[in-house]
């Protein structure tokens, strides 16, 4: 969000690269934290959004916890100086060597999302000579009034065991001589933005928490995910994410007791303080009229315009021009769907000039790949360039 | 092709991993070259399909030539031992150091895709004191009937310059010191199954062709992509594609004298020789009743499905079962649309099943990421099996 008063500085590193605000970062943070000791919420950092080491740190600073998606994050965050007993792993397929690793570091708990997982890790468990923490990742049902690409908490998905499947198995999970049920996870989608979704979470987590401790389960704590939206249209109005919004309407409408309550935050936390920085190439005109401005950025540094159809706002940061025209903006992949966005108002844009596409901080250098042998790009931080 | 006949060999290595039928690869080269003999027509492979060692040794052992989308792609091609006069290079988002790179390199073709670019290239061609031989990528405004995501060659796409706008600055391109107008490029899209739309574009190149002639470009050659489609619906029947065919209709329609006539295949060539060799982690049943097969292979290794709805046969090459059941076949990554296919009828499936997604040699590997920190995904290749 500091790219334009900063935008000379900017020169004289190699596009594209992805600009981080530390400050910006720092200050969400105190956010999440402030917000949510108010009621004694615990807080993990999902970090599939991004594993930046500079990032890490500064998370790890703050005392967030970890939500981990595959045993090789588990790795990352153990070796970014995470306590393992703040470390939570979840995830539709685990590997036995990851379940292992889970095992062995004993970590909060594992959320297992099948009742073959739960099986397997409690043979995993028995042959380590260890009893595990884990979570029921439990599907909620819930249409999150997200994009289709980004919900994970529909009855139909593939993440969590069905709550029936849950009461129909109860007495074999709770018989697991090498697991200890100790949480209760959820989590129902992405980029969620009506806030009054979740009080039907609430609602959702209230209702499986009293039915199944009914049933003899006894939950420490209660993962309600994360899934609060961030402001990708003017990322400059909401820099920071409503947390205190988010924590107030769970507090009002979850009511489970003494239990804890943990959150899983990844977008929220690094969405914002991130930017695409990329150099304008070329400029051309399509047969139809439509003016092209072809940067020297592609899906293979930012996949979720080409993947999921993702908006984000674009401007050019070095352009003085008075005027402004409408562009599409186009990457250099050899890909027709690599296109970051159509009828982008911008100032009138050359070859040369620097665009920042921002809000990219989370699912951005996560989700690069070398598609036509592209380098991966680099990272500039803020605080470098005080 | 050649999975379940050696399945039992496939056990001893880590899944998931890319399983390339060497021999297949090689009858498909024998295909493309005995056909394109008969005409004297020349062919590129598409190096953005796959970049893999072993496959581009093989490919060069049959004389072909490589078409990049990069400067790091030549630089790949130059190394993998292609002679740089048989490497073309087209990208509608060249850098002044990748023009720099194949200036350098003295290489067959700069494809240029814009007004501006020729103007760039002419300077660092004149910076380096050379004369660079470029071809003309026009945009042949044709419908390819395919899927939208993988159609390049329509009047609004990002490729190409417009053929009005090669008429109204054809005085400036003719006049350019330090490149020579050497070729026609045009490229309609991927994936073509319905080869009439070749004709089409024959009388398209045949128009620009004479047309441009008469402004007193002289083309020595005109290269008119690739496109060729594969069977990814039922890849046994149609293990090497219809080269014979696509050769036959471009001689008969194509009337542009004793010109070289240049090809681009990419997935054409290597697409049925990939099979991606996954194992069943867990099985479970949705809410609503949808059975889930979870494998350890995810949208990090093969992500045609989840970027652009494409289907690739998956079949259950380990299970002994006499009865079958249509499953859900969902990867390990945390994203919802982290699905290969829905409703595929396979052999009983169970945990330890090895299963393979077909036709995944071409724009599976090159396209792999790291998202969920997942490792890159090995190969293995036939002759080692034997």
């Amino acid at each position: 969000m500091l790219s334009r008063q900063i935008a000379h500085k900017l020169r004289s590193y190699e596009t594209p690269f992805y600009l981080y605000d530390t400050a910006l970062l720092r200050q969400t943070l105190e956010s999440v934290v402030y917000e949510s000791k108010k009621y004694g919420y615990k807080v993990h950092y999902a970090i599939k959004a991004n594993y930046d080491d500079r990032l890490l740190a500064i998370i790890r600073e703050y005392g967030l916890g970890i939500d981990c998606a595959s045993g090789n994050e588990l790795r990352k965050a153990i070796e970014a100086g995470f306590d393992p007993k703040s470390i939570v792993y979840a995830g539709v397929g685990k590997r036995d060597k990851e379940l292992r690793y889970a095992i062995e570091n004993n970590i909060l708990a594992i959320n297992c999302e099948s009742i073959e997982e739960l099986r397997v890790a409690d043979a995993l468990s028995a042959e380590a000579g260890r009893v595990t923490d884990v979570a029921l990742r439990i599907n909620p049902d819930i249409d999150p009034k997200t994009n289709h690409c980004i919900d994970t908490g529909q009855a139909d998905s593939k993440f969590g065991i069905s709550y029936e499947e849950v009461l129909e198995h109860a007495e074999e999970i709770a018989s697991f001589a090498h697991l200890r049920i100790v949480g209760l996870h959820l989590h129902i989608g992405s980029q969620i933005r009506e806030l009054h979704v979740f009080e039907n979470m609430c609602d959702k987590v209230n209702a499986i928490v009293a039915n199944l401790e009914k049933l003899g389960f006894s939950f420490r704590f209660v993962d309600v995910g994360g899934g609060l939206g961030v402001n990708y249209d003017v990322p400059e109005n909401e820099p920071i994410p409503n947390f205190a919004s988010l924590f107030s309407i769970v507090h009002n409408h979850l009511s489970i007791g003494e239990r804890e309550v943990h959150f899983e935050f990844g977008r929220s936390i690094v969405a914002e303080c991130g930017e695409l920085i990329t150099s304008v190439l070329f400029n051309k005109t399509t047969a139809t009229g439509r003016k092209l401005v072809i940067v020297d950025a592609s899906m293979t540094e930012l996949i979720r315009p080409a993947l999921y159809g993702s908006y984000h706002n674009i401007e050019n940061i070095t352009s003085e021009a008075e005027g402004r025209d409408k562009y599409t903006i186009v990457g250099t992949a050899c890909e027709s769907t690599d296109v970051f966005d159509e009828n982008v108002s911008l100032r009138k844009t050359q070859r040369g000039d620097l665009l920042t596409i921002k809000s990219a901080g989370a699912y951005g250098m996560s989700m690069a790949s070398r598609y036509n042998l592209h380098d991966l790009p680099g990272a500039v931080y803020s605080d470098e360039l005080q």
